[in-house]
């Protein structure tokens, strides 16, 4: 992937000088962005754009390059790619539509172009695609103008939609955050979110990794990489229902996955899964901060109303208030008139005008390890107060920096002020403190650290045990009985209750003799599925006379209800208290391989 | 209330020529928000503020006045109103500060003040807020400026903090929507929000009502309120758990309340409950739109992944995408090269360029009654299109309006896009389009038509019956025995099934023959309370002959199982397949009254 984010030449093929043309676009991107690799527009018809000549085809570049850029009809795309290859280029990025998402016809367009690929050995971003951005060069392939830049920053976008992925371009440059790398898989034909993952996880410029998609090429591959990160992922995994499938499919041309699934492996790989776009840019925004090191929250709010609401959103996302030492209260006290500020975490700051004491607790929060971070409710009360509250709010950055404490600032009521310090001091604020709260959630969940939390995956089983244990019953129809299911448990590692069948009341008692009582007595019978319908279930059976009477009861039940003539027998077990039942299934995930589902 | 919202002279006590007085606030918003009625600013300094003369004290007013708004110390608030009733004053706005949320000796005052409303007959709204807007009249009471002001429209806002209202205040005026009325109840001493929403209900400029409250006075007032609203009401009820009660407390003087109920309340009663401002923000936006008649929607999209982010928040907030008739197919068909755009719905018109097909399609959407609302995606793909974009979206909404078709529009991309349509043309769009979507969710729980859909409340209950069942076990201790509960069904016109207690093996032989088998058995017995874990629940009894043995079953279940010379019984009643297995609980709220929940 290296060459393809930072190539020292590109071309970009189907470049004119008709002023509808898009190809135009892409050279005054890369123009505008400051790339300072050298730049071929190609395109049959030559002339000049920007002062650049326009050469007529790849065959006749002055140069082989790193990286071709094609917005060229999709039909003439497997010649270009010949060119390509005559030239010795193997890097190749087709923004052009029209294959598999489109018709039949494309379909197969795209299937000779797979096989051109695997002839020569080329790799290819796309098709269908706006293809890729690197700020660190100055790298600027999308055919669309990009109207708002974001700065360079540590946010990597890898978006399966390319107006996905533009848009967030947009509100990555209006919420103050920084970007480093874009890029827009299209219908991921050669070159997938894997690929790419694995090289931005590598990816110094790279902090924080975004990734749309619309379909999981591989789902255990995606896990894997997940697990391995040491910088946080966030998917935001399109395409969950029947409504979305068609609409992706003439799209990205991409199927659907099983959303809960989705769901379990961003969990057991440590993914933290977003639903909307907005979501992401909360998340993103927390997680420009140091990382959370537990849910304890020091919160000051220029308003009474949003510290109820804070609290409020504490609770719905997990999030604890620690009340405040006698140290801070003291400082309170000592610095307000009776009773106008109560000594509580969140501390309302609602009728204090003198702004020193925001630094001063500011001091006391960021030094305190009861702490994990701080929130800073912002709100200027008039025009007079802007200058020294925007102060206020930025000697509070510079506090949280020099403790490397996590500090996260809802700006209350104008947009002005907000776009003041998310434009002109690139701190990315918040709209409400409720978003500044859900957003730690989120980055909390997407914190690397939290993943050795998450479910362990299964260690690798030896499985021939188990395999002896069911052999024999491999073709017997049914369900297997209880005692066959307890020695696959057995045979898998699994701790099971001590057991053993019974077929007398005098078995039964001197195996309940045998074990700590109290026991229970489990009808084994083909037909008693649904045991305890039948009163085929005894439990808290408290000696062995106990359990040989409730043999006895079980041969009153057989007689009754079992069809006649059919074998049965009593499992006996001691009493398990507590624990959880839990019902699980498995099955066979087209993208995810096997998987299992559970409900207690 | 009307006299509060539509006063003819309004008097401002707490005024001073101090340049840090804050009673000056208000009388600079009376005079910027062009209130047309008397102003006599109030107090003991004299002097002047904006040419208007300051009178030493409520007696000295040349002439009673329609409303009094005090921002003086809290211990001369008794006096004032002293002076209010002498000049026949009954109006008063209390925003000081200082009452119960503040202290024991705050809340003494408190039930002073209380102690003269209730002598003098005046109703008052706080303390301890913000005092009341009327846009229409240009009323405007809050002591602190209001930076943004909303255009005047059909939203007003009741709320218990003046923070959180003033906030919103902004924000309406940033997203184009515009306000009505705004009222700050603080401790919400003598007016609360049942009066104010009454009177809302009934006030021909507010179409839509937003309630922030931090607790509830009387939710089976508010309940009844919402079940006879002709208009939206969004409630925010905040100050929902542990974290939020002392802040809420010392904030406004709010008591908690169990949010379960208040969940329950607001599905009984038709009441929206938004959790957050942000929330509220998208319900009004939508709730701009005529009401919604069902769920189907159709969309337009100019970006393909947008399109699929639609589809996805349809499936998430319960939308449909009804399939294009054949003439819309036909219409996309004739005017779009082969395979570019799909005929399906979301339509992904990412790569039309002719916007004249957006107004088609709009025409036929807003005439096909298959279609309840529409999305448009609007995103310009460059600044060329910009003009002809924003022209398009606005021939859409004319579209929309002329045939009273609900519509929602999300503005990609660029804020200053989304700002053109909000301030200038003042249309509030929206930034995602899965918040149009979530919006609509909201706007349909929203709105008062679906509430005929609402639970309704349980009807008034013949009572007599029921005590004559339960009065001879009030005080028997423990739980009523089975045959007893369903006495207590049958007498509140509950349907059980037929039923009847037998004692031997021939009685339920011959009860069985009565009913239609196959029939259950259960043992009642005063120690037997988990029945089945003791096998003495035998279902699906096929035969009378199975009763029996069934009967006799548990006779061995007796001797083996209940504590010796217990007496038993067993209850016989036909099998009832399907249903849903309930638990219910009750007991009593101090806000609600008599509540009850159920697990399923």
């Amino acid at each position: 992937m290296k060459q393809f984010f930072y190539p020292r030449s590109v071309a970009v093929v189907g470049v004119s000088e008709l002023p509808t043309n898009l190809g135009r676009v892409i050279v005054n991107n890369l123009l505008d962005f400051g790339f300072q690799g050298q730049i071929f527009p190609v395109g049959p018809r030559g002339g000049q754009v920007r002062g650049l000549e326009i050469v007529p085809s790849v065959l006749e570049l002055p140069q082989p390059v790193d990286l071709v850029t094609v917005l060229a009809p999709a039909l003439i795309v497997p010649k270009i790619l010949d060119h390509c290859a005559q030239r010795g280029i193997n890097r190749v990025v087709v923004e052009s539509g029209g294959f598999s998402e489109c018709s039949e016809a494309g379909r197969v367009l795209e299937e000779e172009v797979r096989q051109r690929l695997h002839d020569y050995g080329i790799r290819l971003v796309g098709p269908n695609g706006l293809g890729l951005i690197n700020l660190e060069v100055g790298l600027c392939l999308p055919f669309a103008q990009i109207p708002l830049r974001p700065p360079v920053g540590g946010v990597s976008v890898v978006a399966q939609s390319g107006g996905v992925g533009a848009n967030l371009i947009s509100w990555l440059a209006q919420e103050g955050l920084g970007m480093n790398k874009f890029i827009s898989l299209g219908n991921k034909l050669n070159i997938n979110e894997d690929d790419v993952l694995a090289f931005l996880l590598e990816d110094d410029g790279t902090h924080i990794i975004y990734l749309y998609l619309e379909d999981i090429v591989d789902g255990r591959r995606l896990m894997d990489l997940g697990q391995s990160a040491t910088k946080p992922i966030l998917l935001h995994k399109a395409n969950i229902g029947i409504a979305s499938a068609a609409i992706a499919r003439s799209h990205t041309s991409a199927l659907t996955v099983d959303d809960k699934v989705v769901d379990a492996a961003c969990v057991q790989a440590g993914l933290c899964r977003v639903h909307t776009q907005a979501d992401f840019l909360l998340a993103a925004k927390a997680l420009e901060q140091p990382p959370l090191k537990g849910n304890r929250l020091a919160v000051m709010s220029r308003s009474g109303g949003q510290a109820v609401l804070v609290a409020d959103a504490c609770q719905r996302w997990g999030f604890e208030l620690p009340p405040l030492s006698d140290r801070i209260q003291n400082l309170i006290r000592s610095r307000s008139r009776a009773g106008i500020i109560e000594p509580i975490n969140p501390v309302d700051l609602g009728d204090v005008y003198d702004f020193s004491l925001y630094r001063d607790l500011m001091h006391e929060f960021c030094r305190d390890p009861v702490y994990d971070a701080v929130l800073l409710n912002y709100e200027p009360l008039s025009d007079e107060e802007k200058g020294v509250a925007r102060d206020t709010v930025q000697e509070q950055i510079r506090l949280a920096e020099r403790y490397n404490k996590p500090l996260v600032i809802a700006v209350i009521g104008e947009l002005e002020e907000q776009h003041y310090f998310r434009k002109e001091i690139g701190v990315p604020v918040f709209d409400f403190p409720e978003e500044a709260i859900q957003a730690l959630a989120l980055a909390r969940q997407a914190s690397p650290s939290t993943v050795a939390n998450s479910p362990a995956i299964a260690p690798a089983l030896e499985l021939t045990a188990v395999s002896r244990v069911l052999e024999p019953h491999l073709y017997t129809p049914g369900s297997l009985s209880l005692p066959i299911a307890l020695e696959v448990f057995q045979s898998l590692g699994l701790v099971v209750p001590e057991w053993q069948l019974v077929d007398s009341v005098a078995a039964a008692e001197s195996a309940a003799a045998q074990f700590n009582c109290p026991v229970c007595l489990k009808m084994v019978a083909p037909s008693a599925v649904h045991k305890s319908d039948l009163g085929g279930v005894l439990l808290n059976l408290e000696t062995p006379k106990a359990a040989a009477q409730g043999f006895a009861q079980l041969q009153q039940v057989a007689a009754q209800r079992l069809p006649a003539g059919e074998d049965w027998q009593a499992l006996i077990m001691p009493m398990v208290e507590g624990g959880i039942e839990v019902l699980l299934g498995a099955r066979r995930d087209h993208t995810f391989g096997p998987i299992s589902g559970g409900a207690v």
